[in-house]
């Protein structure tokens, strides 16, 4: 409470998301405050704030006595001069804390429970534990639907929102799980083909080997201003670029950073998380594919359903046209994982290559006629055979030439990583089962998708015979260190399993 | 997974209880590795590891390309020379995370899971953010008794354990929340006078204006060795230390440390925290003090029941002699609040003073009774007049005396601040209610605890008739800043309510 001043000076430290300020020790505002290590500070110049960790240093040469270190992203963040003088003072706890007590104490909260704690948190006022907490309160079933409800509206309203001023923006969103499963980029020039608006924006994998943006990535650049953006989608219909440059609810973006390396997520938090990037990139019309298999995110079809029911409740009130579509999760989709991989699957499909994977055709096709039936002039029904048409006439493929050329199209290179191991079946059989997860794993261990040319390359799937000796598939990777990981990973176990035919998983649905 | 070697180098920045490390940008390390600042990262030598946050550095003052840094902390935990090579790696998330997760869903852990927890959390692999999903998945109503033994089991496991070698170690214990009610500095020269183990260690204040700690600090040192403690306890029966320098239960402070910043506790937390800390102090036989009172942290007896029956099952099954006693916590108990003002107190009731406060010193031989009656030679019942005879006769003063000197007594000085400010009545009435929330905050306010002779002092308690313009109590403080806060606060808020006699908030209970 004191308003002695202390001048910026840039501490050439990267923090990431966390604004770090450095204060000598010898500083007299330390001693009076009687500030500690690691407590959150509140740095004020000319009516702005910055919360950011304190941190105390005895070395001269980082700061002084009279300085206020702030490290790379607070500096950003402060957006002052070095030199600017500032006062400092305890950074009072966020009183929103006080709902998120309440949930954890078994109550329901409200929609301005909800907007004050997505206010704080797009205001960096809540620490990583504070927002751990409110994840872990409001996750499983501690949200009823209403309350989702609440939070999704305040998550869409803590950021920007797109307005591409047409009443169709069509849109799909896959919950993932699935490796391989790159059917955006088939959907996507086939609807935009048809004329459609599909802006697609997709994010970078984070615990896979390969996100649709890093895929992409292979074939032009996915890093665009919302300007860039916009202007490739006036041109072309479509695009498929990277959703990390706009500010679009931004408290998801937060939130999802402290929910992964906790490995936690809940049905209730990926509604809202999904729902409130979609609408604030301004889609009218969305399609959401839910995979459905025992490696698969969602395991039970009376889970699909109960995840089903919780989209439609929420979309429906705010106003957004969703679709679900319960889909085949027991086995990768298509035979690459990997960027590269997954790419030269994609190109094959749409040059219509017989070698091409029959299931990812198949599911694209799908999923682009449930979206061209969007369309009030297409009877319904017949989506299909329209994507179908689009897709064999060679047009989905020119489309798709035309926004990676938009995109500023790259040299393409399609050749996976020179380093191979083929992984071969212990026994004569048919395979049984394949690992959603262990073959992610072992693809991302190879080194993807850092390495666009690592990962694996599937040659058989559920349901194909083997004898034995016979490769099942080959790890590729560039890195002599992660080849050796991966080639052991895979010699642990390969994700495979290899039986008589009646043992083949069936699907839990006809798809 | 890369086995490259980095030096050891010691970056004097403190980050209190979070290891932190500092790799420059443009170390090879650092790009092969594909780390990210705010990463975890393990730092492993000669069979020893380490974890840490890392930072990435752009300034080779700080470290170069080729060193490690390390943040004063993580330096003296990896307790190596300066120029040592050690081996750098990704952090793998603690794998007892899966209970955790466990939990969150629902599910009920067994003694195995929290052992696998505790450990995790006591070699520093749980993240602040990790601790929090830990603690708001157990908290409230969410671990049952049976868990909750296993808990407090497990970390009383994760540290050290003191053995006094005899058969009767006793100890008492107040959840905390009642400003100035520092019945512990009298119990332990009663129960030591009588001749009984009493080695009692006592926190200092987190949130509130004075722990035993700080208060016993005004007249001895508090921050004695494990040794130091031994030999003093030896010669005198008893000691009024400081709990942080031993070792015990150390998942307890780590947890803590997390739990304060969030303010969330939940009763079996708390059982848990408690117990593990005194049985890992060696105590056999422990009376526990749980205030009750509108403003106290147990507001109701249905709640005050409910808890004394959850240390009781916990206590039991750990082998502790364990007894509740549920007291008056309507208001504060003695008159001073602050370090120097409770001192005098103290040293009041010890001295048989006639303006000693009654209550403090009516509880005290309440509670100091209730211990004696643990010696097998003390007729039930006659605890009480043991202690009172051990006060009335100046055996306890003398024996404080001794605890003083043992323990390197100071000049004692109990003059409060010199900067005063009498808070008065503003009606005709009697003294209705006390708010221990407020009384404690305008304290806090004041200085307290880190400025020893701020606090408040009360003249008038619950049910004292006062006259217009009377003063209630006075705020001490030795700094301007920190007086004029607590004045403000004060005039906004007194803690004080008058009214008419009928209106006087009733005890919840006899005590």
């Amino acid at each position: 409470m004191s308003i002695d001043t202390l001048k910026i000076c840039r501490v050439e430290i990267d923090t990431y998301h966390e604004n770090v300020a450095y204060l000598n020790r010898e500083c007299s505002i330390y001693r009076v405050e009687g500030f500690q290590a690691l407590s959150k500070i509140e740095v004020k110049v000319n009516g702005t704030r910055l919360l950011a960790v304190l941190n105390v240093v005895d070395d001269n040469s980082i700061v002084q006595p009279g300085e206020m270190g702030l490290s790379q992203q607070a500096f950003k963040h402060l957006n002052v001069a070095e030199g600017t003088l500032v006062t400092v003072d305890h950074a009072e706890p966020p009183k929103s804390m006080d709902a998120v007590r309440r949930k954890i104490n078994g109550e329901r909260l409200s929609q301005s429970d909800f907007d004050a704690i997505s206010n704080d948190i797009a205001e960096t006022r809540y620490s990583k534990m504070e927002m751990a907490a409110f994840l872990v309160a409001t996750g499983q079933n501690n949200l009823d639907r209403d309350e989702l409800l609440y939070l999704t509206r305040s998550m869409l309203q803590s950021g920007e929102r797109m307005n591409w001023h047409e009443p169709l923006v069509a849109d799909k969103h896959c919950i993932g799980g699935i490796p391989g499963n790159r059917t955006s980029m088939l959907v996507v020039p086939i609807v935009a083909a048809h004329g459609m608006l599909i802006p697609k924006t997709s994010s970078r994998a984070i615990t896979s080997p390969s996100g649709t943006a890093d895929t992409m990535e292979v074939l032009s650049k996915v890093n665009l201003t919302p300007e860039q953006m916009s202007e490739i989608v006036r041109q072309e219909r479509g695009c498929l670029v990277w959703g990390g440059t706009a500010k679009l609810a931004p408290v998801d973006d937060m939130l999802i950073s402290v929910e992964r390396p906790l490995g936690i997520d809940s049905q209730g938090q990926m509604v809202a998380s999904i729902l409130s990037k979609k609408l604030a990139a301004g889609s009218t019309h969305l399609i959401i594919d839910i995979p459905v298999g025992p490696t698969a995110k969602v395991r039970h079809m009376r889970q699909a359903l109960a995840l089903r029911k919780l989209f439609e409740f929420v979309g429906d009130r705010l106003n957004i046209h969703l679709e679900v579509m319960i889909t085949d999760g027991r086995q990768p989709i298509g035979l690459g994982i990997g960027p590269i991989l997954e790419a030269r699957d994609v190109m094959q499909v749409l040059n219509n290559n017989p070698n091409a994977p029959a299931d990812l055709r198949q599911k694209s096709l799908q999923l682009a006629g449930r979206i061209i039936e969007f369309d009030p002039d297409v009877r319904g029904g017949q989506g299909y055979a329209i994507a179908r048409d689009i897709l064999e006439s060679g047009r989905a493929c020119a489309k798709m030439n035309n926004i990676i050329k938009a995109q500023g199209g790259k040299d393409i290179d399609l050749q996976p990583g020179k380093l191979c191991y083929p992984v071969c079946a212990d026994r004569d059989g048919v395979v049984t089962r394949i690992d959603n997860f262990q073959t992610a794993k072992i693809a991302r261990i190879a080194g993807a998708p850092m390495d666009k040319k690592a990962g694996i390359d599937l040659f058989k799937k559920l349901g194909n015979e083997v004898t034995k000796g016979e490769p099942l598939f080959q790890i590729h990777a560039e890195f002599p260190a992660d080849f050796k990981f991966a080639t052991k990973l895979a010699q642990q176990n390969s994700g495979y399993s290899i039986g008589d035919s009646e043992q083949v998983l069936q699907p839990l649905i006809a798809f």
